[in-house]
């Protein structure tokens, strides 16, 4: 199917997410949601987040201003979420750069089982490592991807997609995607998303909006927001004046965002599956 | 007295406003506090927000991301700002979708007399249902107000205003504020405000600054800002190109609220009173 | 040195500056950082903030909205950067609007060697008399700077400094920076900032990102700081339309913080040193 199905979805259905997600870019996940048609929704107070989360139809789990009150919510959230067999994603910020970050993200794998794991390559390579199941893969050869390394890493996302049992969604200058069987490999987006913050926090919101809106094609409607978020940032960077920089960029991802039809996202879509 | 007044007061006198709100919306919340003339403060820690609020002159209380912490914040600097005569309004953002939010905003009517409740219709429902002071009204009925249940919502309103003792404010596509004596029906405002998040909690903390400025009109002083915001929300809606989306909406309220004069405001509001 | 040198340093060594700042601003915070050239990272929770200073070049110490478990974080962070020797920087946000704050503050300037110690006039007069070395300065006397009152502040914040050990960079409409030696006198900026939340939050984190990168130089390159903000907010003014306010005034000025060029600063600094 064509990933402007996997959108069309998302406008149609409009998922309401639960989002535990860092204070530094929430307010940027809760308008790229609304841009791509979903309904966005924070509780992260423990006995709050957990009743949130059963009237959602996702839940988008991001690491990256923890502490123990809200600790304590996403493992709540989640197993509740879990249980009612909701969209789950988990965004593992920072794991690798601190004991409790890493070992957070690993407890929640092991306790909750996620559709979704979307990380750097730094990130994802501590889950793999720390999850204790390398299959015979060497991480140390784990690194960004890139065309000379491209084959290798495509393997060891399918076996650490087989391993961990969720869709691995490896994101960077190309971006990886995989459920274990077939795996994408999508060339949109630009460097300059880099410099704004949060590009990957918004990506991880839409992300459970997809995969909430077409829940038989979790792989497909993962690369589908992939997808559109590099072409967002390809569009809006094409809008970009000379004397604009990473406020007005951030703006406009968001508009394209919103502004983004099934015939665009089809047509600007760059990916191949292997 | 037109309604240019009340935003006239909110320019000479700048009142300062303590928000104790949610993290999603908060930068917003700041900035068009700041754009309509008022001065924002954000404090949450117990000790802290009962001191902070002393220097304030008027708090704005939005359960949107609350945690017990916060919980506790509301409590004390809300009592405190209520003995200080304050202005002091509740927003009770996700009332109805879960016992702590819903418990949390009737605990806070029952112990501070708010000047002002806003909230939509299913939040404003809950919190009615939930007081126990039903008077009549059938509560079943309650919905978000359309020309077609108009006047049942007026008396709704009206009666909710007298039982709770605080200017009710029901917002959605047609806005209606009341004191239980008179109720203004405002139909400014545009849809695709839904679609940026934190258009509610941007008018709360205006509202708050326009009480705070305007002691002894707070009904209509609650009318103007409603008015100013759904105003806001046309003239930068008129001003979009169609590129643009939700970010681009978002910041250009902001901007009409700033450059929002009282001429334009006394032009552009409808409303009826009734 | 120009200026520039101490802008060109953060874009080649884009430090990694580790924010404990409030929850109101931390975006704008952050794409600042990235604007100005270099790396955000934020971290609250005590045993992960420790944790997280230790991979940073600079720790931006703001108490915007302090509570109970982000003071500890800043207490364990602080001594952590301090014993590793990073850039060590404090805004006092709110010292003398409350006990917690200006206790805090205090404790915290006890405890840990800032670098920089940024402040407006009230919040570093509140510091100054806290402290209890006030070196026979007449603390009544410190008020926001003017031409009137320059001597008088120049020479109260070079006392400062000594006393306190750390740049004390007090900013309002003329901007004073001294390492109790020289005392650079800034006048870039607008008043026009003042209605936008955060430029103080982002003129800190900046600052802190300045002095990583040019740790022999911690006076000027705060002065450099100081200057490339208030000509970022000159040049975002000139670029600001007539019905634009200060959401696009906000989003200009970082875009300007983005395209600063080592020319542009040194040719639109405006600061003497006494």
């Amino acid at each position: 199917m064509p990933l402007s199905v996997y959108l069309e979805n998302v406008r149609i259905k409009s998922p309401l997410i639960h989002n535990i997600t860092n204070y530094v870019t929430v307010n940027d996940v809760a308008n790229a949601l609304l841009a791509c048609g979903g309904s966005p929704i924070m509780a992260d107070e423990p006995d709050d987040a957990e009743e949130i989360t059963q009237i959602c139809n996702g839940l988008n789990i991001n690491i990256g201003t923890l502490n123990s009150r809200t600790i304590e919510s996403m493992f709540r959230a989640g197993k509740k979420s879990s249980e009612m067999n909701h969209a789950l994603l988990l965004d593992p910020v920072g794991a690798g750069a601190s004991a409790l970050r890493t070992n957070t993200a690993l407890n929640l794998m092991k306790e909750i089982k996620f559709n979704v794991i979307r990380g750097n390559s730094s990130e994802i390579k501590t889950l793999f490592m720390g999850s204790g199941k390398t299959h015979g893969v060497d991480a140390s050869s784990v690194d960004a991807v890139n065309d000379s390394n491209l084959e290798y890493m495509i393997e060891f996302v399918k076996s650490f997609s087989v391993a961990s049992g969720s869709v691995i969604a490896l994101t960077g200058a190309i971006d990886l995607a995989s459920d274990g069987n077939k795996c994408y490999v999508i060339r949109n987006g630009r460097a300059e998303m880099g410099r704004i913050t949060g590009t990957g926090c918004m990506l991880s919101g839409i992300m459970a909006a997809f995969i909430a809106a077409n829940p038989d094609h979790k792989l497909d409607a993962s690369a589908a927001a992939i997808c559109l978020m590099g072409l967002a940032g390809e569009i809006a960077f094409s809008r970009l004046e000379s004397h604009e920089g990473n406020a007005s960029y951030r703006n406009k991802i968001i508009d394209a965002i919103y502004n983004m039809t099934g015939e665009i996202l089809d047509g600007g879509a760059k990916y191949e599956i292997r």
